[in-house]
């Protein structure tokens, strides 16, 4: 699903992944983690796609929301595990989103 | 392929879709757009997955090279054909890279 974010100017995560050939909990973890981040202060949505890399955005109302999402103590679980067992390389981007448009 | 970025800040295209079942022309002229995105003044690398949803992140070095892009006649013509044939709904947001990371 496209996510239906407000106007602009907010904030979003880029995550890009490849992933290892290890599947054990992933795909348990990864649902775990978008059940968690709709839960916290200043979610706007998500999207996420994979083939031959992974990308998946998620969308903030603020910097202060994405810095407390990235140290929450189950997320940091998340992300040892990632850089551990389930990602070859990875590259989080932070942004600014301040323009948008679509139909 | 996760692109090799610079250093921050640079600029980004995050564009999202979902697309119709009309295949034809499609994957060729997506390819073409990549083609010519990578021979444009301050492009600086794409990423893309597509399952449920696709996402194309194409990374810039500045906005000017964006708005260009935007405007670049061939690839008028795709936005045109993609609004009426291949995509039945979309977004597009950009967006500022401000901090990345990763391994």
């Amino acid at each position: 699903m496209i996510a239906e974010t407000p106007a602009p100017p907010y904030y979003a995560v880029i995550f890009t992944s490849v992933r290892t050939d290890d599947d054990l909990g992933y795909a348990e973890m990864a649902d775990r983690m978008v059940a968690l981040a709709e839960q916290q202060p200043g979610f706007l949505g998500i999207e996420s796609a994979r083939n031959d890399i992974g990308i998946t955005v998620s969308y903030w109302a603020d910097m202060v929301s994405i810095k407390k999402w990235k140290m929450n103590i189950e997320h940091l679980e998340a992300q040892r595990l990632g850089h551990e067992k389930w990602y070859s390389s990875f590259k989080t981007r932070i942004v600014k989103v301040e323009r948008d448009y679509g139909f």
